[in-house]
């Protein structure tokens, strides 16, 4: 684990919440991706060495979706970036926790990205990332 | 807003989740405090540029009890450091945003703190914090 690398916050409405989180950081999102495979619309915010995610639910049987309507919006994930993201999961599974992405996916902004169950890290949803080699 | 200072963590037992954010995160935490007014125990990991911070409530009443009692371990709370907490509570206020504490208050980890109120911020609730005076 380097550093986390993004907090991801669940939010029923983009637009409004780029709004009030433009105001709460004093900085606007500096991009907005959709990642068709999850579900998600989601947006990024620059705040010091960190970035805020922002996700809305654009399928209804997508996990931003089943977050939301279980729980309402707020914090969803905590990210922390990895060089070698196998090598991390391997050793989080030798170490007892529950992985939910044995392998990883590509997720937004770039990333090779794999869960890990938030029955064994206190309820936190915790989320690896590496950069992702360019696609070919 | 200057960067992520800490993530806050409730959690129902403090030693066992030291041990397992000790493995999760590859170091151990740098220090344990009791705050007796908050009703709570904490301890502080540093996770490259930021902090996460674990609490456990020490006292029924106190806010990480309630937390825990009504939504369970995770995500507390996000900190963020500010340099000026006075003038950053009157912009956000003037921002339209709702705050716990109008005036400052003294938290762990030496720090002034205030927190603006989760229904104002998507569900997340955040503090702000700024390294305290000495005391005299």
């Amino acid at each position: 684990m380097k550093k986390i690398e993004h907090i991801g916050i669940a939010v029923n409405d983009l637009k409004a919440s780029n709004n009030l989180f433009e105001k709460l950081l004093g900085v606007a999102p500096y991009k907005e991706e959709e990642v068709l495979s999850e579900g998600v619309k989601t947006s990024f915010f620059m705040t010091g060495p960190n970035k805020i995610e922002l996700l809305e639910a654009t399928h209804i049987d997508g996990p931003i979706a089943k977050f939301l309507a279980k729980k309402g919006e707020g914090v969803h994930h905590i990210a922390f970036a990895v060089d070698d993201i196998v090598a991390e999961l391997a050793r989080l599974k030798e170490e007892g926790f529950t992985i939910i992405n044995e392998v990883p996916k590509r997720g937004a902004d770039n990333k090779l990205v794999a869960f890990v169950h938030p029955k064994t890290t206190n309820g936190v949803l915790i989320e690896l990332c590496q950069e992702a080699p360019e696609e070919t």
